[in-house]
């Protein structure tokens, strides 16, 4: 099946059948993806949290405006930006990449110290705006991977942040939740979303060409 | 192919083959993924521009701080999102939503109406990082699809936002770019990047699982 063929496919799931689970090598693939997706400078400034405790799931559906799919799904994941750039952080990585790359230790030492004087002189809020913006194309990876294998997923922002990051201790780890991602199987008979079709602003109203 | 291989074989290309243009019909289906990309509450805050003029292309190298690939490049995808919610575009995609749904007209009155008092008292900038936010899920859709083809892209977020808006006169239609995205074909001989290893967080600093 093309891609294609599946961004068509896939919608954001409003009723899970809890019965159903997500085969854990499903799972790890969809994770994958996020881990692959790209992120600026190579920092990637996120981590993912697969949560399948049922006690958790029905906490964060309170969190989640008691949507109930937050709980119905089959594995719950919680995308969650660092809260700031650092030294560390940034050396963390290309320390890494300086090791994977089998590169002399100082390879990066000129980017890295651009990289520095760039973020970490920025209030916090603005390197957050843009390490949440990096999560966003791994959360389009996950889209993407999860609907290549149909599983379903409902892409979701509305949930009270800071309650979230309270309740998994994301700021103890200098993180703070950016979406959620319930994955699962749709409840076809229950889900009132399932037949309507999708719609989007026409090629007119959204593409620009300039050839 | 499986998309996790085609997400392990994209890289941020560094060195486009000026020679080698892109399908049309490959160009469209990465456009038709941007624009099946979901988004907050539908709305499909964000427009993409498709730029092959290689006047405007190498104007654009400058405000990218001379990055070559933007001239190099196939085609040159410019993502641009709303610069602000307004009750006239919330209207305009849900008279959309109504009309290809075959709905009453008020179908989705009281939902647009939550929609208006969240969004429209919210300073310009709060509701920029939203739409922002949004065109990046697209973003990764782009991306995805481009892999997935084996059309190779490079990401960028660097370059002078707010000059590239004033060359495409963005501000006039409401709009801000947020991301560049060249598509084309490698010239491998000449690409530093092309042979180096993906270096990532490994799943244990990047994954914590709750089960």
């Amino acid at each position: 099946m093309e891609l294609l063929d599946a961004f068509k496919w896939r919608y954001a799931t409003k009723k899970y059948d809890p019965t159903k689970k997500v085969d854990q090598a499903l799972v790890e693939k969809i994770v994958e993806a996020t881990r692959l997706a790209p992120t600026s400078s190579g920092l990637q400034p996120f981590e993912v949290f697969v949560i399948t405790n049922q006690e958790l799931k029905d906490k964060i559906v309170t969190i989640a405006y008691g949507q109930q799919i937050v709980g119905d799904c089959s594995h719950l994941l919680v995308f969650a930006a660092w809260d700031n750039y650092t030294a560390e952080r940034i050396d963390n990585i290309y320390a890494l990449t300086t090791a994977g790359r089998e590169q002399p230790a100082d390879r990066y030492k000129d980017y890295t110290d651009r990289l520095k004087t760039m973020y970490l002189g920025r209030p916090a809020e603005v390197n957050f705006d843009h390490t949440a913006r990096q999560a966003y194309i791994a959360f389009g990876f996950a889209l993407a991977e999860a609907a290549s294998l149909h599983v379903d997923t409902t892409p979701m922002e509305g949930f009270l942040n800071e309650e979230l990051d309270q309740l998994l201790q994301l700021g103890e780890k200098g993180l703070k939740s950016v979406t959620l991602l319930p994955i699962g199987y749709r409840d076809e008979a229950n889900d009132w979303l399932v037949n309507l079709k999708k719609v989007r602003h026409p090629n007119e109203k959204f593409i620009t060409e300039i050839a």
